[in-house]
């Protein structure tokens, strides 16, 4: 089982009032690297995907390794500019301006089962993102993985319409 | 055996004359994307390394999968500004300004055996910058893995003093 505790958090980062959690201290302990790895696997093959997307950066420390392990694709996404080939683009806001993520038009099939994963769903504006770009190739269903969720933020309620599931909730 | 001609290469990205070398196709692959991650592995097994590290973004495809499977701890490099706790940091020269990375202080513990991987080896000016980083632990040593070495471009010469692996070489 893995231990929450192993996570570091540190105040007022990236601003003045925030707690951040840091899962550098977990990926840095073999061990707990392993169990988390473990429980966001058997979460993951519950949801039987097709496909494994994931967004710059953190979300590609898991999201890669359990495409792996379920032998399936992976799909990055990725901040504009960053994609060589002809690209889907969704733009969201951010507290201050905004920020463009895109796919490549290739990257999935119809009718497909995705899962989207991520570190932690915070107000939830970049995985409404994301699912909407995974929206442009008629999935046949979209479910969300996360490591944590940031409850207080509601972030659930922008992504209302999928299935949402999150290793550790922060009330 | 992996089967390079799964990279797509993209003309004239992200500039006018570069020819770009998309893995993308190859993650979509789920054979592919197998096959290069277990070559990957038995290159990085005889290297023996106490922890992995990799740099934003591209390089955490493949980076934390492979310390999963040899149960050894990921070490994040991040550009400036993205890790929350104490870092040391190392600028170096882009074809048009700086960049600066990072690594958080208590990532790594002296006279470990160090393994940087990476996607590409191009001018090797991030691959030598990544390496003064680890160096802040004197390590017992450091070795490359990289998926691609562009290798006209003589990035092996910034990292001299270090081994250096290559799954393709591109002349």
């Amino acid at each position: 089982m893995f231990d929450v505790s192993k996570i570091r958090t540190v105040e007022d980062f990236p601003k003045q009032g925030v707690k951040f959690f840091d899962i550098t201290t977990v990926l840095n302990d073999a061990e707990s690297f392993q169990e988390l790895f473990q429980e966001l696997l058997e979460k993951a093959r519950t949801l039987q995907p097709d496909v494994i997307t994931a967004l710059e950066a953190r979300g590609y420390i898991f999201a890669p390794a359990l495409a792996l392990a379920l032998h399936i694709p992976f799909v990055p996404l990725r901040k504009k500019g960053k994609l060589p080939y002809k690209t889907f683009s969704e733009q969201y806001e951010l507290e201050y301006g905004y920020e463009t993520i895109e796919i490549h038009q290739d990257a999935m099939k119809p009718q497909q089962r995705v899962l989207i994963c991520d570190d932690i769903l915070a107000t939830g504006g970049t995985a409404a993102a994301a699912a909407k770009l995974v929206q442009r190739f008629s999935p046949q269903n979209i479910n969300f993985l996360f490591l944590m969720e940031l409850s207080f933020l509601h972030g659930r309620k922008k992504i209302a319409e999928y299935g949402v599931e999150s290793l550790i909730m922060v009330k």
